[in-house]
């Protein structure tokens, strides 16, 4: 067959927020890390909150249970059976629902995209406490939306700044402000107290509230965890994000949900849901399997998960200059070190740092600030390593930065 | 607790984006088809393109073997794994990739998403052949873009029209042209000489092509299919959007990919893959399976598929008035009716009328199209039914046409 070849006149230009959109901080050093795994080093992941406990076998049994003849779509909603499990399982933590105020999500990534998409028109603002989760920057250029940042300091716990502060963020394009709580990455815990001062300025200026809740269970020191959706007289504001990625170590069946009881925005949240039919079938059932785990389940986790944030605190204490709050809750810590520029140390790590063979990797500070030149000196270490991992590459982390510090100076 | 509320001064707007967004024509005449259930009708659901086929139970194996500790995170690009198995399956397509250029996706929903991202700029158009698939109305929404219909017609088998009057139709927004083939709703078939002047004409004003291909094996009469990789000299326009969701009977799934030789179009719809962390982990596994099935299950499928297409053409060709050119591939058919309303006639269905307590249910037309007013007296049928109840419904669907038209004249 004689082959057609038509003449390249042009380099094709791609759109403007492909060119702009951020590459993933959390996974832009990855190439580093492999690299250092070809000469045979070892490198510790305390660069992406992938963690390390066992997914519930009730859960991986749904997956080997699985019997039907045809996997077919499920609603667009949801499987029944899943939106009636998360209803019991919002009920544990005192959040009364209606399965109508469910939208399974694939993942919370999908359920961050719908929030913004209902919420706010091309060239809108919403408000973020800084530094915050980096992939919704990516979201929010995909919804041609601005993320303005509430600038939070390492020094204060990232505890958010007077509501007068915030206030003064505000434009007529603001539509929303987004909350991670316990926050990612900086581990904090907002109180009932936060969240009244924002729903009362939210009210006042009828913005909504977006509340990224992945890391619900994540609560430490016997602190416990207040919801958006726990603040009486907010319920047409009140958008909850969630994600089954964390709580159950199930990162990979990507699960999660948007909820909000204004019918308004679910209904139009349905018609953006239909677009893209449903989330994955097998998943959800497995994802129900969870809902009905006994207490202890997250109990366990939790004690777990406070060793390894004592153990990582008391490790980034015993560095002359390091700035760290201890964190409240997530899995996370941003840590503002004596250094011009983490990107560059953690490179230097993986490319020229080990003890016995061994490095550690994490993840640069600067991709989680809207703020230019914000967070250059800071990084984010997830601790979802056991115990003795843990020990081990905050050890390598320490004695990394000394060296660092020297080879710089 | 002292509960505090805080005053309602206004009714929360949602965005411009939430309130245009289509609702799903194939789905939003569900509550007629569950209230006529309730009453005991049953419903042969001809409206939605999910396969009876039974899913390969070497994909279901893959569920069912699944046996690490822990359901991590993939890669943002897909597993290495399913994307080599991916260049194999492509390969016998006589498409010669690379991993580097398949992103594994969240269903071709998500490959649809990234391609008109990539592309498209807020605003931008891009021209695609009515009636089309409706859910690319969704994505268009979601990304801030048009959709410009190149109008095409039952009398005339929805063939393209000549490229001059696809040209009368650029202008300097266009950025891409966006072709189904074989094309849900229509059925069609686009050849390679269609495919050369679609690339002629994007060529000469610098669009790029986006080609879906799900229904790939669907095609009739000994035809073949060629894709738009299949066109030599087009590699930096060329972006294919595909899913494992019908050739594999696998909807429940949600796993598809994009696929482009344009490495800058691919490292940017990376970033955007990467702020949604990865595809779900297990269902991609099990998708792999699938590209490694004998020749004989696509073989088997083809001959069934075509069995039924020859029925549903067979019956609507006993229809007096209606339009319908034997569809070619993919499993759907559009029909044209001597009726003013086909919407109106679907609900009169499965409100009135019924055959020994069984009535069947259509999508309507309309919500195909994008110029206002067309397809309002056609409608997409599906021919995802076994023989015997093809068969049945569509009796039922030509004794109902029947009486509708008695029953409004």
């Amino acid at each position: 067959m004689a082959k057609k070849y038509y003449t390249r006149n042009t380099v094709m230009q791609l759109s403007k927020r492909a060119l702009e959109i951020q590459a993933s901080p959390i996974r832009k050093l990855m190439p580093y890390a492999i690299a250092a795994k070809k000469r045979g080093i070892k490198v510790y992941h305390l660069n992406i909150g992938q963690p390390d406990i066992e997914t519930p076998p009730e859960m991986i049994n749904e997956y080997h249970n699985f019997s039907a003849k045809v996997l077919e779509y499920g609603p667009s909603q949801g499987l029944d059976v899943y939106r009636h499990g998360l209803v019991e399982y919002y009920a544990k933590h005192k959040i009364e629902l209606h399965e109508s105020d469910i939208i399974v999500t694939t993942a919370g990534s999908e359920a961050i995209t719908f929030a913004m998409m209902v919420t706010c028109n091309e060239g809108d603002e919403v408000l973020v406490p800084e530094p915050f989760y980096t992939n919704y920057n990516g979201f929010a250029t995909m919804a041609s939306i601005k993320l303005v940042p509430i600038t939070t300091y390492a020094e204060e716990g990232f505890r958010l700044p007077d509501p007068a502060k915030i206030e003064s963020l505000i434009t007529p394009k603001t539509r929303a402000i987004m909350l991670c709580n316990p926050g990612n990455p900086t581990g904090s815990v907002y109180t009932r107290t936060d969240l009244e001062k924002i729903s009362t300025l939210a009210r006042k200026h009828s913005l909504f509230i977006i509340s990224d809740e992945v890391y619900r269970e994540f609560v430490y020191d016997g602190l416990s965890h207040t919801s958006i959706l726990n603040i009486d007289g907010v319920e047409d504001l009140a958008i909850l994000v969630d994600s089954i990625s964390k709580r159950y170590s199930a990162c990979g069946a990507r699960i999660g949900c948007i909820v909000s009881k204004n019918k308004e925005l679910m209904a139009a949240a349905l018609k953006f849901a239909q677009a893209r039919l449903c989330p994955p079938t097998i998943d959800q059932l497995a994802a129900n399997a969870c809902v009905h785990l006994p207490d202890s389940y997250i109990a366990n986790i939790l004690t777990e998960y406070q060793k390894r944030r004592d153990i990582i605190f008391e490790e980034i204490s015993r560095i002359p200059g390091a700035v760290c709050r201890k964190p409240e809750g997530a899995f996370y810590a941003v840590v503002k070190l004596p250094i011009p520029d983490a990107e560059e140390f953690i490179i230097w790590l993986l490319n020229n740092f080990s003890i016995d063979n061994e490095t550690v990797m994490a993840a640069p500070g600067e991709g989680f600030y809207a703020t230019p030149g914000l967070g250059q000196n800071e990084l984010r270490l997830a601790y979802v390593l056991n115990e003795h991992d843990l020990k081990k590459s905050m050890n390598i982390f320490r004695l990394g930065l000394e060296a660092y510090i020297k080879h710089i100076s």
